[in-house]
């Protein structure tokens, strides 16, 4: 990721929320990155802490945090999205230190942001040139549709559909704002993208570690998670084909993989060697979570295999989810 | 609850893995609660060093926590589950101090516990009677198949279904071991039932704060509903009637009532009154979450009504796991 997005001339500011560890970050920093994205206020003052100095909040701005905004705005670079004028009248007055801005665009998806054509845009727009502290920053988006769709071309039409969008935006106020940007990120778009130019930043987060879902849409290869819960194994019922681990909804996440006549799955199960962890075992799923405890299904010729106090790895569905209920965040 | 397990002459040893909280566990105890139950090792930890001296962790035991369980068992009186002869024998041989130990019978649920015709149980019985450490306490299910049940008719079937299977064994083994019991918990029978006897010792928890999930099941009525997240509105769209609230899947969980047609409903919407809240905004649901991120479907005539800044309340799908994603555990 960090060689293809070098390659294409645009700024990478990878997403946080995935990994939240400090440890991460540093390998990033490593690699030269100085720039990140965070989801919420208390994220961006936990890597702020850790000496990160330019942070973009990927979070439509909370109104009710504006006194940690404040305090967090008196230290660092801190980038903020807004989409509605109310809002960013709310900054452009509470604000006591220079903040960037980015316009949220709806390219699609329709969680948060602005239609490209709507006329409220322009309101912000004009909001933000009035306002001292508030430097407008140009246009981003999250293009989380491409998680639905499938296949490589499906998701790349969703790339070339949010550039022309963000780009004629751009176009639009660029002789006003000669220094406004488009940012874009999710992470099966660039996974697949041979090329990501034609974005002034790029903000992928999930591809740290990838997981089932990732592998299910076609961002990457089972090879490529690199995240496995290690959970123990409780009770083994060879006469239902099933196992009981030490690992439920409050340590994987409720997410899961869906599929035809009510089939569910909750992480595929593989086993821990020397170095690493195997290949998933053929067959082999977690069907079902409550709080504590996770079933899992394993085809006959494996089960008889494991016992109480063996420990299973688990490829979480949804790494960010199951990496939030999991890390240590001191 | 208390009145009603009071009156059917049964010990009452809530579950507290619902609240977590010290300060609830309070509440149980000037009531005269003194066993409680948990879900983990670490819970049972956390609520010792608040002087709870008698609580079963009602899970299957873990081997590899053998060493906390013998801290544990040092100080207080520790009741656990077994499910098979190996983990009963390992639990035999490691442990340092007595414990009292529960046979996890499946009476239909199908996620941890032996069918009651297993010879598997002969064999536990054997071996909880061969050593000096572990005390046989009895027969105990977790009846989960009521959730998804529907109708009252057929969820104090499955309760009495239990009881047969549970007072069947204890009959049994009773002149062998005269002080064993029969345990039971689950909310949906135990708050549907008008009377809770004819077994020894009753265990719900949800019932402390109810949930969408249990009104939808029947247990309660929307007015039982015992806790709602705040949630501050970030940015409203009339176009599509959706407001986007910061509440996302990290802080509910993103378990969620189904219907047809793709329905789901990750929960339901009330506003903060002085002294608590309102009923739910008629049509207003949580209709999407992703990590921080909620979406809220509302109907036109309300939803002009809100601002970003506002706080709406949510009533959670499902409390255990959204108090356990919110709850200060310190």
């Amino acid at each position: 990721m960090f060689d293809k997005i070098r390659k294409s001339n645009s700024i990478f500011r990878p997403h946080f929320k995935t990994h939240q560890s400090l440890e991460i970050g540093n390998i990033f920093r490593r690699k030269g990155i100085d720039k990140i994205t965070v989801s919420s206020v208390s994220m961006a003052e936990y890597f702020a802490k850790d000496g990160w100095n330019d942070i973009t909040i990927a979070f439509p701005v909370n109104r009710l945090e504006v006194e940690e905004i404040n305090h967090l705005a008196s230290s660092i670079q801190l980038n903020l999205l807004v989409d509605s004028a109310y809002s960013t009248s709310f900054l452009a007055e509470k604000l006591q230190h220079n903040v960037g801005v980015f316009i949220k665009v709806d390219t699609g998806y329709h969680r948060s942001g602005l239609l490209p054509e709507d006329p409220e845009i322009d309101k912000i727009v004009t909001t933000l040139s009035n306002s001292e502290k508030l430097t407008f920053k140009g246009f981003l988006t999250h293009a989380g549709h491409t998680y639905s769709a499938r296949g490589k071309e499906s998701i790349l039409g969703i790339m070339d559909d949010s550039k022309e969008k963000l780009n004629k935006l751009k176009a639009k106020y660029i002789d006003q704002f000669p220094e406004i940007i488009s940012s874009y990120g999710d992470t099966p778009s660039c996974s697949m993208a041979d090329d990501c130019s034609g974005f002034d930043e790029i903000r992928p987060g999930n591809f740290v570690f990838y997981d089932v879902m990732q592998y299910h849409i076609g961002s990457c290869s089972l090879d490529d998670i690199a995240v496995a819960i290690a959970c123990p194994v409780v009770s083994v019922y060879p006469i239902r084909n099933e196992i009981i681990i030490y690992g439920g909804a409050i340590h994987l996440s409720k997410e899961f993989i869906e599929a035809d006549n009510n089939f569910k799955l909750f992480g595929y199960v593989v086993e821990f060697t020397e170095n690493g962890w195997s290949t998933p075992i053929p067959g082999a799923y977690v069907s079902s979570l409550s709080q504590e405890h996770g079933i899992i299904k394993m085809p006959q010729k494996f089960i008889d295999k494991f016992k109480p106090g063996d420990v299973l790895g688990i490829l979480p569905v949804h790494s960010c989810l199951t990496v939030n209920l999991l890390a240590r965040k001191d």
